[in-house]
């Protein structure tokens, strides 16, 4: 039986409004919650910002292939493993980067940061990766029989959503479940028999790789007196997204006994400061709010400066060198971020035609072939646009276009061109610049549907796409050694079908968690 | 050295942005949230009422003294006694409230629904109270040296905040022991050396009440087939303050594996009936969304219809008669809920007078007399207005009004009569009507100051008054047997000193949590 082609069930209107009225009210008790975007609130009617609302959610989990799911959970530590290796072979990654600072200022903004400090000598060899996979289940045929699960994206800074993502988790599994064990607030389903959400282990998961991060930084390095010490959350000022941050400061300092401190990327300067007679050159944070306290910080966490709105003048910069040379551990290095690029992604995708290019095996030594084949099954098809090459003629050609994406190096979504724009696009930019993009080709979803909650109120039903995302936390030396490398916990998100881009901070897509069948 | 003196500590304007960010976002990121007022949220601008904001909150806990706290404490269970035994005494509770009748017609509506469930026959034995006795501290020297404590007014129906007070009582003792056991985030002041708040337990003693009626009920008494029990929780329309009950519902649920429903009050008739034909008269929910399902309410906690507000038409007169009626246990009875009318409270205290009217001793026949002794010590002077007696010499006296409050049946402030309006406020009424108002001494707090968030995020602070709420629940068998009597948590509101009216929900005042001094 095609459990997917009756899903969700029909919501009679008495159903749909006592749903709707009670996710609205589950996500402010629970803290599921943004603050309202301005289309919704404008500043000036809140201006001390205290209204908050539901994140936007799906009224029913989505259905998801048990194998793909399980697919993604198997390869997420050797996925963190392969891009600490990238992150580690800094002349591999160098020459990549290099040929795309002359296209991209940005990445040519990084790769600065990196020069100057590995000029002056890093005092840090650990580093911390968050990262989270990002994948689509590919069904070309549209029957469901053999779903594949193919990467969207790899992030390795400022994964989000991890926090609000257990939450939703929670709050479908309730509904799936109450009042006793099984729901009355949905209809009936096949689906719904005996099932609820995979445990969904974001936030622990997370939270224990700042831990561990925390703990491997050691005493305290300030002179002449050791100072206590605190993880740093790099934030955006006027961040809407806090609550999703704050369920892992909350992990830290509840489960971990860790002090967290949040500091806006505009503040970094102002409020920390490396000693720079100390050749260890410890970061020190002093709160504004509490100027004779200091704090050393372990740990650096950046949920903000991961894109060029974020550097919006020089001092932005600064403030990100000044962080990167210090002695606390990054989550994410430059390098780190750097090697998120699309054009990593899509040479390791590539380079499966020949041998002599075999990447994951360069990069993943020790796992054993059948795991690197995993991985590599999870590779969609995607090119460079070089001059005589297949991407290139699959860009200009409107007729292949109509099947693939265009992205250039930026993470997040947002940025990207798509099917039918592709050729006039790229005849829109000088050719020298092609090389600062990636095609790849659409991943087909298979059809399905869903109702979502927006955070403005709004209750949209119809055609949608979701995207699967798995968490994975990863510590290591830049000698090679790996001291802590954990996969848990997952995000869905889910958006309509005809919606090309995906960011759900954007409003476009919705918080959902699965259902798997 | 005098602690109050010099507190709250002064805020740099540093410490009290900060500390009002810090605390705007712990009350989203916890629950201890709102729906906006309209005075800030139009409904026009959030049609389907997704906004929330923080509940009005203090900055600072308020010092409260050791000795008044513990007594509150100490002589809760005796009074989830008394007002049971009042309860109880239908002759003695029906004479005082027949008086009442002809005055007061919300008074008479309700004991007119008792006569009709009497006449019938009541078929449940049980009552549950789920109680919160209020105090201020009485220190009309304004030294500080011997304050006591003085009751305000005892809550049998409806007494709220519990949910939100454990937050706020976790949220101050965050703001006291973070980033690492001592605050940053308050300047010092010695109130604070290895100070926080005492627990808080209102929740699970609350939530532990209701449990134990649900247990108490026993099996399905629906015929033919027995039936899955639930509590209901009968509530307004439009709740502004639900996430408060839902703290109590999650734990309900969480930890006693209890089904929770909220019906409105004006759906009572609508979703539940009572089987006629059945002598035991099961009160059956029947969701509006699922129509199939019915489940046995066996208790019935009413957060609703303890107010004329809520009796707008006949309507809502039958369906409090109608769960009168019902098996369910009810938290209130109509006799509990009659047993708060302040002329109880009156009597009660001016019972002291002599000793063959010893109601207390009457009531509490197995107390010790030193328990007595600390219960009639908490009652504050107060007076009817017979003709010829004290309380009328008093009230029409513009110099010792002046030290009074003038209150009618109801409870839950907003319609009290204060001091200089007090002599001509009874004179522009009918003489026969001044039985229906009680005239109490008021209460003298030591002087006091704080900080408010409301919740349109203005930031007020100034002389304020405290009032402290101790919760105790107890469940009860008209045949004079206990069954389950507890006390657990407390409640601080703290209002503005020149705002003689004091609803949390009405906006005049914020919850606020307390240190033992």
């Amino acid at each position: 039986m095609d459990l997917a082609a009756c899903y969700p069930p029909e919501l009679s209107s008495e159903q749909k409004q006592h749903l709707v009225a009670t996710i609205r009210d589950w996500c402010i008790h629970h803290g599921l919650a943004v603050r309202p975007p301005p289309a919704f609130v404008q500043g000036t009617s809140d201006p001390q910002g205290v209204l908050a609302t539901n994140a936007p959610v799906t009224l029913f989990p989505s259905l998801f292939p048990r194998s793909c799911y399980e697919a993604a959970v198997s390869v997420q530590e050797t996925y963190n493993q392969l891009y600490a290796s990238i992150t580690t072979d800094t002349d591999w990654l160098g020459e990549i980067i290099e040929d795309l600072v002359e296209v991209d200022d940005f990445v040519a903004g990084l790769w600065k940061v990196h020069l100057a400090v590995k000029n002056e000598g890093y005092v840090q060899p650990l580093s911390l990766g968050l990262f989270r996979s990002d994948y689509m289940v590919h069904d070309p045929s549209g029957s469901s029989k053999e779903p594949v699960l193919k990467q969207v994206e790899f992030n390795t800074i400022a994964a989000s959503f991890g926090g609000l993502s257990g939450l939703v988790s929670q709050m479908h599994t309730s509904l799936l479940s109450s009042p006793t064990g099984q729901s009355i607030v949905y209809p009936s389903h096949p689906a719904f028999r005996g099932n609820i959400p995979p445990e969904n282990t974001a936030v622990p998961t997370l939270a224990g790789g700042l831990a561990a991060a925390h703990k491997a930084y050691g005493p305290s390095k300030s002179s002449p007196n050791p100072l206590p010490l605190c993880v740093l959350f790099i934030v955006q000022a006027g961040e809407r997204n806090l609550f999703d941050q704050m369920e892992l400061a909350t992990c830290l300092s509840q489960s971990h006994n860790i002090t967290v401190f949040r500091v806006t990327s505009d503040e970094i300067l102002e409020l920390t400061s490396i000693q720079e007679s100390n050749p260890a050159r410890p970061i020190i944070y002093t709160p504004r709010y509490s100027p004779s306290t200091q704090f050393e910080a372990t740990t650096i966490y950046l949920r903000a400066l991961y894109g060029p709105q974020d550097y919006p003048d020089e001092s932005a910069w600064k403030a990100r060198t000044h962080l990167e040379r210090s002695a606390a551990i990054k989550c994410p290095t430059v390098l780190n971020q750097l090697s998120g690029c699309k054009k990593v992604q899509q040479i390791l995708a590539t380079a499966v035609s020949g041998p002599e290019m075999d990447y994951l095996t360069r990069f993943l030594p020790c796992t054993n072939p059948g795991r690197i084949q995993q991985i590599r099954s999870t590779f969609a098809p995607q090119y460079d646009l070089a001059e005589g090459g297949r991407g290139r003629e699959l860009a200009l050609n409107p007729e292949t276009a109509a099947f693939h994406v265009l992205k250039p190096q930026r993470e997040g979504g947002g940025n990207n061109v798509y099917r039918d724009s592709i050729p006039s696009f790229l005849k829109s930019i000088p050719e020298k610049d092609w090389k600062g993009w990636i095609l790849m080709e659409l991943i087909q979803p298979p059809p399905a549907k869903n109702v979502a909650l927006r955070s403005d109120g709004q209750v949209l039903s119809g055609d949608v796409i979701g995207e699967l995302g798995t968490y994975g936390t990863i510590l290591w030396n830049t000698n090679g050694e790996t001291l802590h490398n954990t996969q848990g916990g997952w995000l869905m998100r889910t958006k309509a079908k005809d919606s090309d881009e995906g960011g759900v901070a954007a409003g476009f897509s919705s918080l959902d968690s699965i259902l798997l069948v």
